[in-house]
């Protein structure tokens, strides 16, 4: 292939100009701080990591990692994910830390998918993950804080979908026990919202109108508080039960919270992450087609490390966020510019000095010297020291 | 070679806990607000660049950059700088922008050193770009922004060490002409600070007594203004007088800005980056024995991405900053706890969110529920909400 020019950069990967930047900035900052507010502390760790460790306990597919060879000849990948290295550092340098432990972070993160035109190979993530915590408390926690977070990102109308994988695993089991292939494939329809293809793939088993009648009626449990009384008869197998038995419990606490009104009950939600193991939730923002934040628990996820502890937690989808939210605002600041000759210099920095103490941002300028390329900017004010004015003046 | 374990990371990076990210983060904050004050907008570009393009223009040396191939077989690599990618975008993104262009950054970036012990393969820079102006003025600014730059990072005790690319290829051009191999090995142990190798290079070459007095005499060229002085007696050749007489006008510009004390001209100042074209500087702090920042002039590297103007600027080695200065205390918060039972739940998470509301960090736990495993952490304090309870109370 030919040569990139000079100007290019790789597919998939994008520069931020100073506005977006601060938009981004504006939005890392304000979520985190809610965060911590929360009791969850940042942590921060390598763009690589090893494929066979993090790499494979990724939630990335294979496929989509960026992999490449370290000069020992150890594959590496860029992480894909944020869950996994945190998942390794509670197992190794966070080992001897009291459970439960609250970790948020700000990353990038990576997918080599730079043929699919429109898709990013680098993007932000704001998360955070719940360590030791497997009761229904921790789940409402954690939406909780997504619902706090994507305010603080000034996302102003939103909705989260929350299901269990537990309860489609119970049903499933239920009605076609034993036939993994089948109930993958009804789980793969279901994420991909696939309703026709479900619809068509359930009357193609060979199950009881009664049963089939069941796995029609979970495209129609979505609402409130009675979709849990609704879910119970549906299915008296006892992973089914316990899954929507937490899930109600869940939904009590996020009353007690008050973001109940936020939230909508939806058994069809599976959550696109395969180490998901409970209860799992999508963000969907009013502005925006695809998910704005995504979670759930992963119970199994840590003891590939070497600590079996359960865990729950999610992340913010930030570019979605930053391109797609009017929300946060950062008022565009103009600069004072200060002008001076070599007899005014000292007294011009001063006056920069004095003003940007105060918080104002300043640049100076020799008069005379080299003059801004293609027209002045606009200043807040424009200050000029030089020789035989009596006084400094705004010009 | 056998498989890393679970938990392992691969080598030369590093994990960062709460306490050093908070420390990490304080310092970038600090410091992009203080160059936001001097008229600097933040911009961020991609880990991943063309190796062709930014790679092959990097100042990092080629079999230190970490090189990839994406899916179409392209070779890229992870940047090594950000004065490169910052040219690039300078030349594409923001090639109407009405120069001087003032840019800053905080990023992370990557080194292929993985076998030498203690190094480190990514690690993280704070620093900026003055575009579009080759003036004394500019180069001052940088400078004094770096003195400025470090006292916001916490670093109390430094010196700027400060000197000319073109005094030295001036004067070797005057006392060795044409002896291009020559000229670059005793510029290579200047560089490394090598003086007895450079004693005995200028010994081994056929030059005059009196040549080989100047060649000598820059190793004590060192000091404040008096030096440049010195060094305009030492040379007639054009290029070293010019680049000489720029120094001294960066110094009284400096002596302006009332941050000389902080600055040593030290001619054998070379850089440590190819691109370097003119003034140079790097910056030592007392308790740390590497350089903590470097910086200089480069005004050829633009053009290689298309747009032909000179630029200046510095980056601060901010990793060693973290790991080598006391200087900004991040006072550990301790969270305050509510603890409550299902009859307090509402009222726990109303007080909570009081709290929370008001700058406090506060986690919640239900009574009975999940107790701490290994001992209770310590709180700024403790509430409870129980049924029974008159009033809800601190422990």
């Amino acid at each position: 292939m030919s040569k990139p020019k000079g100007f290019e950069k790789p597919v998939g990967v994008r520069d931020y100009l100073p506005r977006a930047v601060s938009k981004l900035r504006a939005i890392e900052r304000n979520v985190l701080e809610c965060m911590e507010r929360w009791g969850y502390r940042q942590i921060m760790t390598p763009t690589m990591e090893y494929y066979d460790t993090v790499g494979v306990a990724s939630s990335t597919s294979d496929q989509k990692l960026f992999k490449l060879l370290n000069n020992r000849g150890t594959t590496l990948v860029l992480r894909g994910d944020m869950t996994a290295p945190i998942a390794r550092v509670v197992s190794s340098l966070l080992k001897e830390e009291v459970l439960p432990l609250r970790l948020s972070y700000h990353a990038n993160v990576f997918r080599a998918i730079e043929e699919e035109a429109g898709r990013e190979a680098e993007f932000f993530q704001t998360g955070l993950e719940l360590v030791g915590d497997d009761s229904p408390e921790a789940d409402a926690e954690v939406v909780a804080l997504a619902i706090a977070s994507l305010q603080a990102a000034g996302v102003r109308s939103f909705k989260i979908a929350m299901g269990h994988v537990g309860f489609l695993n119970g049903l499933f089991e239920e009605i076609i026990p034993g036939r993994a292939k089948e109930q993958e494939e009804l789980k793969e329809l279901l994420l991909k919202r696939d309703v026709v293809g479900y619809r068509a793939a359930i009357g193609g088993l060979d199950i009881s109108r009664d049963h089939l009648s069941k796995l029609e009626s979970i495209l129609r449990l979505r609402g409130g508080k009675e979709i849990c009384e609704q879910a119970e008869a549906l299915s008296m197998e006892p992973q089914a039960l316990s899954s929507i038995s937490h899930l109600c419990k869940v939904w009590e606490v996020l009353e007690a919270y008050g973001v109940a009104e936020h939230v909508l009950i939806d058994l069809t939600m599976i959550g696109d992450f395969s180490y998901y193991t409970g209860m799992t939730f999508e963000g969907y923002a009013g502005e925006i087609g695809s998910p704005v934040c995504s979670g759930g628990r992963y119970d199994n996820l840590l003891q590939q490390f070497g600590r079996a502890v359960p865990a729950t937690g999610f992340a913010l989808k930030t570019n979605r966020i930053v391109d797609g939210i009017e929300g946060i605002q950062t008022p565009v600041k103009l600069p004072v510019l200060i002008r001076y000759d070599e007899s005014g210099r000292k007294e011009a920095f001063q006056k920069a000095a004095e003003l940007r103490s105060a918080g104002n941002t300043v640049v100076t300028r020799l008069i005379g010297g080299r003059e801004p390329s293609g027209g002045e900017p606009m200043y807040e004010a424009v200050y000029t020291y030089k020789s035989g004015a009596t006084a400094p003046g705004i010009l």
